[in-house]
């Protein structure tokens, strides 16, 4: 085997024109393996791996294009190396003869509409062309990954700033007034308004939309860390918000791998405020219910399509949440362990800090289950209430105790009880807990009382019976864990989040303009799709010398 | 203020008859605070902490009755201890002159028809009692808590040696042949069978079950710790075996706290197994999918009822899988992120091990992305991949060789891929994906191929015709990932994991009668349900004093 290389110092490719050489070069006859990389200490890596990295390559700089052909015979080898030119010269033919800026700069002169940037060059100069593109006004779509989380964090909080949405990095999809920017299927138009922080999440869902017969109004994606803890959201939150004043978006679909557990009750608090119906598509994140108020939670992607086009054939029915959340906390005393729990699962959206002595995260551990603490779900039939002690569904002297006990504590907003009727239960529970209540609401009339009514019309304590009591006395009765979840969000949930400037929504009705940086099958692709689009000739800067890049930066700024 | 106790020695009362005599003293006249208790180490703590214990109360022993009263004036608590024995009679007065057996062993000669032992005497007894249950040959209904884990698995595993269940401990409720055992709420007949290691969650499913319309055959409760990794499901696999063998059930629920993982393999694998419709609620698990064959994903108890009612009013259109899984294993190779995450969430529950580069639990995260290990699900589109290469999306060649490395793996069963159209993807890719299969083919014709494809009919690579290039290569296609989990979950899983005696199906049919033991209000709910039913006047063995227990036990075996 002979390996020979070339190296062809300050040239640069994009990935697409260097794979489609490396591909050519490796059919030709008698060749075995060929290489075609910038010769970043990465790449070279990979060549070492695929044993094509020769005594000339090692010693390539990272804005060296460096050509390596492995074959049989040296002349085959050599012959290959050849025609890499010709090979060049052929794939320039079938592209157009448009004029083509080299500069960001120049390309927004030369299309002044194009309010959108493509940028998909690698990770280690896409932050600095990010801000070049925001700093023109421009919104980004950064298909780039490789991108660190501190330039992440920076970019997007100059977006929120100026009304800019910061799309990525490494986002993968977004359609904007019906045009697809990166990878995106070709859909339907229709009132169905997306976010994703998953590119292909977000390609399932608005295929499944299409299929299912349904459209798409817009599609935002995030990029794949925008709903961890340290981004916190910001380019969710925008895209939220602006969907949510988008009349052309009647129903909006949340999707994201697991998110972190603040920004996830942020972005849920401000989906329930938003009054249109939300699909949330947390994948991986246990959803509290299947509906609560205006939120859909779905299992999977093709449920959520579903789910989406069975909401956007609805008649319109939005109403928006009033006012902003009461204050002080509530208090969950329950005598089943199971109703506590899934009382935990469906409440943890919405309340924080939840606590409780059957947590579903350790974080929500209270430390001492006989003193509630902020928002706390007790389970009464634990161990430590009940040793020496009858069960709460059969006694409920502990239960109203600690309803005076909560009542004395002036944080108390609210206190949500069950009352598990049937069999082996207490023959009359209402009796003594109405009383209870009517005695503390002497004291304080600003509770809420909220009671889950677990009963068959058949059970001998009489369901109906038990429940006009508690009505009769200014209680709240919910028939499940889910509508006492769904009362509680709406009354507790703060809709204060989202404080960036707002992105213009006009913006996304204008036919689509747009400048494109890095790979230029995006250009054509955009081009196919009858938007406008100008291809920037792009080069690292400095040559892709770090060092001359750091000093410009400094010089720059 | 005063406090006066008294200690009766050798006097042993159930939990019921102590709360209302404490309730009653506590209400006479000038009496502040009142505690009657059998005096064990916890009680006495108790008392303690409400400023109830008395010198002579911290000497009594564990089978003594203590009865403790706090008065202002020392007139009033010398009063009330005096009344003791008139409350305790008046009570008596109230139940039944039925004749008592003494021992589990006379009652059940008295009632040799009863199949079942309710158990519900304080927790260090428990055990005792339900195993002397089992050598009688009956089924255990374990209401009582704090029964050790290690007596828990000695209990099941005698159990399942038997074709005996032991429901318990700390088991809340159960429906046996339309009678309601502990807590349990009164209910149409139905053909929806219930297996649940959660007593509240239980009654809120039968409950929504009865009050949508639908009706239960039989409501088996498992105990809270059943679906632990020690425990291993023992209860709950049993349970599901019998209502997979019942006529009368066509619809079977079953409802846990977050079981652990490979125990919920396993029952899900017997659920799928069943050929019946199961609907799942693990509560705060994250579903796999809506529905993923004959297997439903509840998303709370409200709707986990609504569901298996819906299921009940369908066709009986039961099959059962044949053959009990195909050997070797399953490797993914993912070009779209989130659907790699999402194939994840819907295999983990049947697949195991499973590994992958873009793992839900740590435990799964693959070691060398660059090999497949047992069933590994891999995101080729991970940085570790992509680095100086075009997306997979884009670009096939990591896939084509991936797959003919995996080929190469005997061990490989299925390979599973995703194909996502749209603008951005490869023009055609699976011209090249067919091609590669087809080569593969000649050396390794037993592969299963499945290929999971996003797209539209008006993505530009013609979704059709890329479907029909992958069916004429005989790779299944599928549009979503639950189709595919489907696929494989029907094919893989294995479903030869329930290996005890088969509890007899005519026990659940026959007229109710029962044994108890501990609380009254259980023997006086199965009378007033119709049922047959026998007390045991019970009293802790050796009166309680542990030391000439342990000499019991062990002369005894």
């Amino acid at each position: 085997m002979k390996t020979i290389s070339e190296i062809r110092p300050g040239a640069y490719f994009d990935s697409v024109v260097l794979m489609q050489l490396q591909r050519s070069l490796a059919e030709l006859h008698g060749v075995d393996d060929a290489g075609v990389v910038m010769a970043t200490p990465a790449n070279l890596e990979l060549l070492a791996d695929a044993e094509l990295l020769t005594k000339e390559g090692k010693e390539a700089q990272p804005d060296d294009l460096l050509i390596v052909v492995r074959a049989e015979k040296e002349k085959d080898a050599a012959a290959a190396i050849e025609q890499v030119d010709d090979l060049l010269q052929k794939r320039r033919s079938r592209t157009s003869h448009e004029f083509r800026p080299h500069s960001l700069e120049a390309a927004a002169k030369q299309l002044p509409e194009a309010d959108w940037v493509l940028i998909s060059v690698p990770g280690r100069y896409a932050a600095g062309v990010a801000q070049e593109a925001l700093d023109l006004g421009k919104h980004v779509f950064l298909y780039s990954d490789n991108v660190s989380l501190e330039d992440e964090i920076e970019l997007k909080t100059v977006g929120l700033e100026r009304g800019l949405l910061v799309m990525g990095p490494d986002c993968g999809t977004a359609i904007v007034n019906g045009v697809g920017l990166g990878f995106a299927n070709r859909l339907r138009r229709g009132n169905i308004g997306l976010v994703g922080a998953s590119g292909t999440g977000l390609q399932a869902i608005t295929t499944q939309i299409h299929n299912s017969g349904g459209g798409v109004s817009q599609a935002i994606g995030t990029g794949g860390r925008d709903l961890k803890a340290k981004v916190g959201g910001m380019t969710a939150m925008q895209a939220l918000d602006l969907l949510s004043r988008d009349d052309e978006t009647d129903v909006i679909v949340l999707v994201s791998k697991p998110p972190d557990s603040t920004v996830a009750t942020r972005l849920i608090g401000q989906a329930m405020a938003c009054g249109k119906p939300v699909v949330v598509d947390f994948i991986g994140y246990p959803p509290p219910a299947h509906q609560i108020g205006n939120l859909h939670f779905a299992t999977g992607l093709s449920e959520a399509g579903d789910l989406a086009v069975r909401l956007s054939n609805r008649d319109k029915g939005t109403k928006s949440k009033d006012g902003s959340g009461r204050s002080g906390y509530v208090r969950g005393l329950f005598s089943g362990g199971t109703l506590a729990y899934e009382a935990m699962l469906a409440l943890q959206p919405f309340l924080t800090p939840l606590y409780s002595n059957v947590p579903i995260s350790e974080h929500q551990l209270i430390d001492d289950p006989l003193n509630s603490e902020k928002h706390s779900i007790l389970d009464l039939g634990e161990d430590i209430f009940t040793v020496g002690r009858l069960h709460p569904m059969m006694d409920n002297d502990l239960r109203l105790r600690r309803m005076r006990q909560e009542a004395a504590d002036q944080e108390t907003s609210m206190i949500l009880f069950d009352v598990v009727l049937g069999e082996g239960s207490h023959a009359d529970p209402t009796a003594e807990l109405a009383e209870e209540i009517n005695s503390i609401k002497k004291d304080r009339d600003d509770i809420i009382w909220g009671a889950i009514v677990v009963g068959t019309d058949e059970d001998p304590q009489g369901t109906q019976k038990q429940i006009e009591r508690l009505s009769e006395s200014g209680v709240e009765v919910y028939r499940s864990t889910q509508s006492a979840a769904t009362f509680i969000a709406e009354n507790f949930t703060n809709d204060e989040y989202f404080s960036g400037k707002p992105v213009e929504i006009e913006g996304l009705y204008k036919p689509l303009a747009a400048i494109n940086v890095g790979l230029e099958s995006f250009h054509d692709s955009l081009k196919e799709q009858g938007a406008e689009s100008v291809h920037v000739e792009w080069r690292p800067p400095a040559g892709g010398n770090e060092d001359l890049m750091d000093i410009l930066a400094k010089m720059r700024s």
